[in-house]
C-alpha cells in the first residue's frame, strides 16, 4: 500500500529501529515505548486490521507470534514473561492501519490492559 | 494435558460459556470479565505458552484471530474497534498455562495495556 507508513518500513523507504525479521515478518522498536521492551512485529503483506485477516494469513499470523519469541529471545526476557497485543480497529486503539503485535516487557504489567 | 483446565474445558469435562469454535480452535467468555465482550480464544492442541509455539503451530495462531473475528461479529463489536492480548509467562500477567487469547471489547480502552 503506497500510502502506508508500515509498508514504508518494510521496504526500507523510511527508517526504523529494525530488531530482526523472517521470511514474511518484520519486527521494530515501537516510536513511542511504553515499556523497557516494546517491539512491534508486522507481516510485510499489508493487512488493514485484525478484522481482515483472511484464512489464507494465517500462517502469516503465526509468523508474528514465531518472531516474537526472537524478539523476546533477543531482550533476554524469556523468564520474565511479557505481553502481547494487538489493537483493533480506531476504538480499539490501533493509529497504524497495518496490523502490528506489540511485544511489551521488561517491567510488571498490571491487569486489566487498558 | 490431563491437569489443565483448559484442556478439561475443550474435552467439555468442566462447563464453560462457549460462543463458537471452529475445527482447532474454542471461544468461551472469561469467568472473570474486565469489559462487557470479554472473550477467550484457545487452540484445541495443549501448548503452555506463547514461548511455546513450534513452528508447525502457525496454522492453528492464525485460527485464533480467524474465531476472534468470528466472536466480534456475534458480539456486534466489528465497527466498535477491540483489543486482543495474549499474556506470556506468570510475569505477563498468565494464569492459566495453555495460551489464550483474551477478546476485549465494548468499552473504551486506555494506554498503555496494563
Amino acid at each position: 500500500m503506497p500510502d502506508c507508513l508500515f509498508c514504508k518500513i518494510v521496504h526500507r523507504e523510511i527508517p526504523a529501529d529494525i530488531v530482526c525479521e523472517s521470511e514474511h515478518a518484520l519486527a521494530f522498536r515501537d516510536i513511542s515505548p511504553v515499556a523497557p521492551t516494546h517491539v512491534l512485529v508486522i507481516p510485510k503483506k499489508h493487512i488493514a486490521t485484525a478484522n481482515d485477516i483472511s484464512p489464507e494469513d494465517k500462517d502469516v499470523i503465526g509468523e508474528l507470534y514465531l518472531l516474537a519469541q526472537k524478539v523476546i529471545e533477543i531482550e533476554g526476557l524469556i523468564s520474565s514473561g511479557h505481553r502481547l497485543v494487538m489493537n483493533v480497529g480506531a476504538g480499539g486503539g490501533q493509529s497504524v492501519f497495518h496490523i502490528h503485535l506489540h511485544v511489551i516487557g521488561g517491567r510488571s504489567l498490571s491487569w486489566p490492559p487498558g
